[in-house]
């Protein structure tokens, strides 16, 4: 790949500067340590300023010009970003089928455009829509009067039930279920009545959601997955959550219903949020904790019921400080016994 | 729908009482404060009792009359409940598919009931059986010997593995899988050897099961969810487990192996249950909390080991006074030797 | 099935010895006080000795010889593991399917053994290989280029996507997804780059996957399950993760990024362990537990961030004692203030 079309696309400056773009072609991209001639690399950590100087690659992308190395240097203001988008380039999958199967099952009622890829064993409900450029894999269901736009890939084994909505270039990987009803019930002495789940799952453009998410229906209120979001494996977005644009949720998170998320959301594996409650932007939750109250202001959390990350470990610190607290407060107990008894 | 039909199916009672249940079209259902004319809806809170002097529904569910309005009431003891079973009324979905379709895969030795729904891909294996107005969607999969019993519904993608038992009128949704083994293994020096997981998976009437939950079978007793539970996605109901009536376990709960649980049992999200433990009916367990010890009386848990509500709070609080605690007891310290030098 | 069958298998020996194994047909297995005239048993606790003394059984599994009983013994230095494996001499299950079916979907370009089995509705995409006496169930999905071994069962509804490979003789359940993309994003300001996921998934040989597992491909490096390893229902291994052999991990466990683990590993239900750790042999971590350091000794670890079980025990009693210790330092201060006005 000519060096030209990284840097059209990933929008680097050649240092020093140069009025045309040298005709280099790249073969590959390597850690910093391991490239060889030819390739392209990076370095974020300015820490690892000597892995420059060494590189054996034949460009690197910087934040910051360094005269440590000879080497081509493109400076980008993310340099990992810009290593992800060459990776991108050079990393591209085609499907292995083409066209309509005669072994998908089409409603006569559902609508799908002749540029979509239907293999074998997909089942397209009435009323669907699947747009141009979307790929659906074998023992994909989609359900009734739902939508996929354009360039989206469902891959094996997807479920999404009816009236839901997935956007443009999202990437939906096996297992995930959509639009699978949330959990209503109105308990009665004859048992637990159901409350009907009758509003939709959304799910915005350019949104990953990995194996074994479960992303139900709203009963009243839609559930949101906001455009840019990534989720990890196996989580869990209750009814009605709206979760904002650009979030990054890891494995066996979970949203319980509800809840409204900001932008920006980072959540660590196992954690969680519990229902009806509003968290502001820019938020970071730790690993395995719990949310169980709103939070307003943007920042760090940690630990169940979370609470920002200062405190939380200043808390754990002292917990293990706590067996020999209680020794040293029966130590003093005996010491006041005795002044008592001076 | 008509007034009566509505009264006739939730049993409430008009008020002031009539003879005879007026001619009323009812056209929907709504929140309080957002009915239309025409429409139905309820109260539970008597805090929002300013609510009902101001609703423009034509109908409302209370718990007691009262005179803050001139719509008409139907006084029921669960409000919350007839709205949900009217909620019901309105919101039936039909499938998109009758019959049984030429591309399912029947077994020639399985027994499918004439009024029971075939979609595409949905497979019954060998010696199955399914009842009257079961509907099983596409990617289904029934296996040996197992039964679907009445009005069952299997949405896409769920799996059911052999000789287990399914009841009538239960909803399980995309991604469950029922029956499949246990985990049960006897570590040798020459590895992990396998106990065969040779009980069944019993899921009685009117049971829901949520997105993505795995219910295995037992190794050498059955695993049962009693009737009327409904669980949430992801759940996990281990080998041998005895989950009573009319639970109700959130998004991502478990219960580990043989263990046996009453009824009404309620575990919030991501709580979970140790392994050959006995819970008493009517235990609630609270969020992301674990019991790891038998529960013998009623009422609710929290925490991990799960304690008694009112104790964890009590230890949640101290805990977050432990930084300033350890403060403390350093001052009173050098006080005391302060009075020791005396 | 003939007593010497049994014991050719399981590697007992009979007590008292003798030359010639009797020649006897076990009619069936059960526990020690539930067996009848003709059925083996076994007793691995001592404690329970007594109940070695009245079994009706035909013969015994014990560890050592006992005089408390004139039921034929058979010696092993893991009764409990012997068992295991009589068990499944006598619960072997045969497919319901054989051969190919004209229902499977098979790439031109694929490659499976006349000895396999592949059920309606299986897809073995192009360049896929399938070993001898292995099963695909229905709605299984086996990627480009990818391979299973030899005896291997793929469960209904399993995908494995590209380039990954599962050995010989590992059972796969229902709803497991192995080979999706790893949770690698690069953060940038137009939203999150993601990180091509170029690496394999390999499970090795002997693995069993129960339920709903998720085996991310690895970015860079493979993501592997070193053989013999048992994973319970909805367990996640994250990308690059290597787990080593004869490992056991409990319900919905997971494994982040890139952390490397040694043998016979054994997490229980719910455990986790963070990203990028290195984590010895020999290591047993509790339920719900959360490992976010390297463990470089084995051992026992409990707790959130976990410690040495021993530590933890300690500190979850003390925290038990924090609010009497709470009213106790504020006692101790009134007292100090009365020595102080003395």
């Amino acid at each position: 790949m000519k060096l030209a079309q990284i840097i059209e696309k990933t929008g680097g400056e050649l240092h020093p500067p140069c009025e045309k773009i040298p005709d280099i072609t790249i073969t590959g991209i390597a850690p910093v340590d391991k490239a060889s001639p030819g390739e392209l690399t990076f370095q974020t950590n300015p820490r690892y300023a000597g892995k420059v100087a060494s590189t054996k690659a034949t460009a690197i992308f910087l934040g910051k010009p360094t005269d440590q190395t000879t080497v081509l240097q493109i400076i980008h203001p993310n340099p990992y970003a810009a290593m992800a988008m060459t990776a991108q380039m050079f990393f591209t999958r085609t499907h292995t089928f083409q066209g309509q199967s005669d072994l998908a099952f089409i409603h006569p009622e559902a609508q799908v455009d002749p540029e979509a890829t239907l293999y074998p064993f997909a089942y397209i409900d009435k009323g669907a829509r699947v747009g141009s450029g979307s790929v659906l894999y074998p023992h994909t269901y989609l359900g009734e009067n739902s939508s996929v736009g354009k360039n989206t890939v469902l891959y094996p084994g997807v479920s999404v039930m009816y009236d839901c909505e997935i956007g443009n270039s999202c990437l939906i990987h096996s297992g995930c279920v959509i639009g699978a009803d949330g959990f209503g019930f109105a308990p009665d002495k004859s048992g637990n009545v159901k409350i009907p789940q009758v509003a939709k799952a959304i799910i915005e453009d350019d949104v990953e959601l990995q194996a074994g998410c479960t992303i139900d229906r709203g009963a009243l209120e839609d559930t949101i997955v906001g455009s840019g979001t990534k989720l990890d494996d196996q989580v869990l977005i209750a009814h009605g959550v709206q979760l904002g644009k650009n979030c990054l949720i890891a494995g066996q998170g979970a949203i319980a219903g509800s809840t409204k998320i900001g932008d920006r959301f980072i959540m660590a594996g196992c954690g969680a949020i519990g229902p009806s409650l509003t968290v502001a932007s820019d938020v970071l939750v730790g690993p395995k904790a719990g949310i169980n109250a709103p939070i307003e202001k943007s920042g760090e959390y940690h630990g169940f019921p979370a609470i920002p990350a200062r405190q939380w470990r200043k808390e754990t610190v002292s917990q293990k400080r706590l067996p020999d607290l209680i020794k040293q407060v029966q130590s003093l107990q005996k010491r006041i016994e005795e002044l008592e008894n001076r």
